[in-house]
This record gives structure tokens, sequence and C-alpha cells, in this order.
């Protein structure tokens, strides 16, 4: 057990949890054995669930935690349930030397919290940041905040700039950061106050373990000339959300509409590769899993809607950050 | 004459300018006989162009200008060219009565500026917005600012709802303006303060004109349950330029590989239909035509980059504002 990588789940969030969570964790040990998972939750459930499959039984441990954090529970109600809930032990298990990462689907509101609470930021980080992955035309892009701050300064997105480069790194050893600012056109004078004051400073700091590249516009993000994207998670949750709301919008135009009549349906025997690859680029399952940024430990938020093969998918990003070493990482990158 | 909707030309801004312009307001023409233009511009450049085109001449005025906006210049130095620039010029017919409305292709920053230079905001706007069209499931969205502004407040944003409802009822007539604000949530508690003033004045107030729907996100712009989106100008630019991006990356991707190979290509014999439907309902310059809204005066910007095509689609926008009387209404939605 002890050159596995040890994941500390909670096991009680999003939709069908716990069942969702014990068949991720049999699909991935299906395609990968180098985990063991400490399951956070309902005894009674998860036993059960377990049982079911002999299989995964030598590969997990089940922790049972007499209370849970609701999906639409306020952040507030959340902390106030303390040490009892699934999401605060599996968080705490990092603090405790039993795990290496913590993985959730469950209230994003309570497990920025309670990571807060339980892990404490990084010194000198103000705020964290919640980053996600976002495919563009060569590769994935990285982009952060998508939503754990409303509202940014300068330092933050400096802060974001620097953190999002230990996390594509983390991710993708082979390939080198290059970050861009979100913003409302290229040029210098360009977007309010605090993102010029973080342009200049990025621009004159000759002390970055990245390549800046300025500003970037929505319609570029895709464009694969840069993979860090930051911005204000406010922009940032926007953005990702218009991004998926467009995506669905073609795609369900095309299937409903190629699925219509004879000719149509001929034409998709003869495109079926295509589209079946072009289905699974946009998957939003393969992006699955959302990473906190700042913290002394690593968290990755799963979708809450998202089924098995999402959460096996978060798995694998849980193993890619632990070997990354990413919190060493932000901390070197930060210059701490 | 005097039963045609004037148009105010500005010929020089943009790429491909005159020459697109002209061919654009040949294009109309064709299409519709209810226009009489006032072009602004290069007389030498335009009566070339206009003398190719006789069965356009009857239609058409030319008005010389000595100088011209480039679309990269500052709107500072375009404001400091005054009464010698062919927008100047477009933009001022309107309050000698020469003109019902102003259209450029021209640099969107001077646009904003001299507007308001010439035209003057309406009384108790503070702050110019710009609207532009989204397609949605069931028809289009307005939506705004799409970046005449950086910051908003509460107030801004209020007005916004009220323009955007009165552009929106003028342009669809038959429909009522459902309006919904931006945000990153749908809870009250979410967003910034000034969005959440906004959605509590906006719950409150029993004088609207149109159906207040609250908050909606990103992935639901499309829907279709709300048909005038309103946002702050740094997030509108984003969003909007975003949503274009991920369409961009989609269509380009589909029409790359299903041109790939024999059975592709007699896959794309047979969906040949759709797809041309597809390509026509997402094609830019069905939508062309960004409204700024707030003036004293109607003005539109069409894309710099658009063919003939997009400007004649814009023309067919500006005969709408005119006929659905945009600042009337305006006045009449702020309660003035």
């Amino acid at each position: 057990m002890n050159d596995k990588i040890i994941i500390a789940v909670d096991a009680m969030g999003g939709e069908n949890s716990p069942k969702k969570i014990v068949d991720g964790i049999e699909l991935s040990l299906k395609e990968s054995n180098e985990n063991f998972f400490k399951i956070y939750g309902n005894k009674d459930k998860l036993n059960f669930l377990v049982n079911e499959k002999p299989e995964i039984k030598n590969y997990c441990e089940i922790i049972h935690c007499v209370n849970q954090i609701k999906d639409e529970e306020s952040p507030l109600s959340a902390a106030k349930k303390n040490k009892s809930t699934s999401m605060w032990q599996s968080i705490e298990s990092q603090n405790k030397g039993k795990s290496q990462i913590t993985l959730s689907a469950g209230n994003t509101g309570a497990l920025l919290i309670l990571s807060r609470l339980i892990l404490s930021m990084i010194n000198g980080i103000e705020k964290p940041a919640l980053a996600g992955l976002w495919p563009n035309k060569i590769g994935t892009n990285v982009v952060l905040d998508l939503g754990a701050n409303i509202g940014c300064n300068d330092k933050d997105l400096i802060d974001f700039s620097s953190m999002g480069a230990a996390l594509y790194k983390s991710l993708y050893p082979e390939d080198n950061p290059k970050i861009a600012l979100l913003n409302v056109g290229l040029e210098e004078i360009k977007g309010h106050e605090e993102i010029k004051k973080a342009y200049q400073q990025l621009k004159e700091s000759t002390k970055k373990n990245f390549d800046f590249h300025g500003y970037i516009e929505g319609n570029h993000i895709m464009d694969g000339n840069v993979n860090v994207i930051v911005t204000d998670g406010f922009t940032g949750n926007i953005a990702l959300k218009t991004a998926e709301g467009t995506a669905n919008f073609i795609t369900k135009y095309l299937k409903e509409n190629l699925n219509k009549g004879l000719l149509n349906k001929i034409s998709l025997l003869f495109s079926y590769n295509v589209l079946k690859k072009f289905k699974e680029q946009l998957d939003p399952r393969k992006y699955n899993g959302a990473i906190l940024l700042g913290l002394n430990g690593p968290v990755v938020k799963s979708h809450g809607s998202t089924d098995s093969r999402g959460l096996a998918n978060s798995i694998k990003m849980c193993n890619k950050i632990v070997k990354g070493r990413l919190i060493e990482k932000i901390k070197k990158y930060l210059g701490n």
C-alpha cells in the first residue's frame, strides 16, 4: 500500500452518490492500480456497494462519517456541521498524513470554505482559485479563477498566474506554461485598473517561471497559442459556462437534425468516426475536475452531475497532481 | 424620397471600405427599396464605385469628407479630427434632420466617443451601452453591454435592462422582452454588490415595461427562456467573444474533418441541407450590427470585418430600429 497514491474521497456529494463514487473507483482501478482509496461517508451504504465489487475491496478503506453536506446547503451551515461530515474528514485526512489528495463531487462553496479552514492558505496567498481544464486546438488549457472569488485585485491575478502555471506544469510536465490575462482587447490600455496593473507587473517581472503572453480575448481562448488563461472568478465562471452553453447548443442542434430523415441517417453512417471523435473531444467528462489552488494541500472538485467515467477521469487528474508535486511547485512558482 | 428611411452611412471604416459599403448598399437595395442613403466619405472613391452601379444612383447621395478615422486610431485622436471626418459627419447629419439613423463599420471606440459628443446622452443615462444580437433556441437574444463600459453600477444595469427591452421591442414588436441579469449563479446571494442591488430593484419595481426573470448563468444564454441578457461591458464582451470562439472551434473542426477521406465526403452529400441550415443559423453576418444605446439618436456599428451581406443585414436592422421608434421607446421604458 505504501507505494500507492492515497486519495481521500468524500463519497456523499453530487448526484447519485455514493453509488457513482464507488462505480468511478471501480472503473479507475480497472484502468490502473496505482491508487488506494480512503472512502469517507455512510458505512452501511458504502459497505453494501463495495461488497458487490470484491475486486476493489483490497484497494479501499471505508471510514464512517455520521453526517454529510447537502448539495444545496450554505457554506456557513456546512462549516457548522464541523468534523461530523464526510467532506470535512476527507480534507482533514491530508493533515493527519493519511492521504495525499482529496476528491469530492459535493457542494463547491462548502468545499472551498472547509478546505480553507482545514488546510489553510499557502503563505502570502490571500484568495484561493478554482482552476479547470478547457480544450484548445492543440491540447488543453488551464483556466482560472472559475468562481472561487467574485472580485480580484492585481496581486490576486498575478498569484493566479503563478499557481495556474504550476498546475499546468504538474499536469503536463513535458510542456511549458504560457500565460495570458483574459481581457476585452489586446492593447495595454484596455480593461480595468486591476488587470492593467497585473499586466505591467507580469510584463516587467524577471523572476517568472512561465512565459507571459499579455492579454487574450475570449474568441482566442481555444486557439492553443497560450495554455493558461487567467481571470477573475466572475468573468471566468461566465466565460466557461457560456462556452459550455454554446457547445451544447451546437451539438444538440446537429444531433437532432442529423437524426431526422433517411438521408441524414445514411450520412451519419458515413461520418460516424468523425462525429464520434468530435463527441469525445468535447465530452465534458474528459475535462472533469476543478482544482482548488492556494491551499496547503491539493483538493479536486468533480462535477456534481458527472458519472463514473467523469469521476475516474478526475482520479487520473489527482494522480498527475500528486506525481507532479503541485503544492511544492506552487510554492516554487510563487517564489516562497 | 420623403417616404424613405434615410440612413447616414460612414463609408470609410472597416476592412475593404468603401467598396464593401457600396456593395452592401447595392445588395440591400436589391432586396428592398425602402431606403435612401447619405454616404459620407471620399467623393472620388465613392463616385467611382457608385458610377459602376447605375441602379443604385437614385437612392444615394455622396457627401464628401476630407478626412477619415483609421480603424486603429485612439478615440482621443479621432475626436480631435473633429468635423472633417466621415464618421463625425454621418453622426451629425441626424442632428441636422438630414438622416434618421447612422451606420458605420469603423472604429468602435471612436464611434462611441463621437456619438456621445454629437448626439449627447438621453436625460438620466450616465453610460451608453453596446447591444448585440445572439441566437437562441427559439429566436434571438439582445445582449448588452458588449464593451462600451468596463465597470457598471446598479443604476447602469437597471438602465441597460430598460434600454435592452426597448431595443428588443423595436426589433421584434410581436414579442415581449424578458430580461435576465448574467450572473455566476441563480440564488439571490450570488454575484457582486452591484448586480445584487440591481436584482433587488428590478424585482421590486412595479413600473417596468418588461418581465424580469432574475439571474441567468452563461450556459443558459441560448436556451430561449429569456431574450434580453444584461451584464457589464467587461463580462459581456468576454462572454460574446468566448461564444464566438467556441462556435468557430467546433465548426472548423467539423469542416476540416468531414472533408477528409471519401466516406466523409459522401456523408457531406447526404447531410448537405442540415449542415447548410446549421451554417446559416450560426453565420455571424446574420447577427451583424451592434446598437449604441443611451444616445439621443440611433447609431449602428457594423462589424469591421463583415462583407456586403453582413452590411446589408445591418441596414435591415437600421430599418427595424427606425420603424420601431427606438429612441421614443427607450425614453418611455426609462420612464422619462
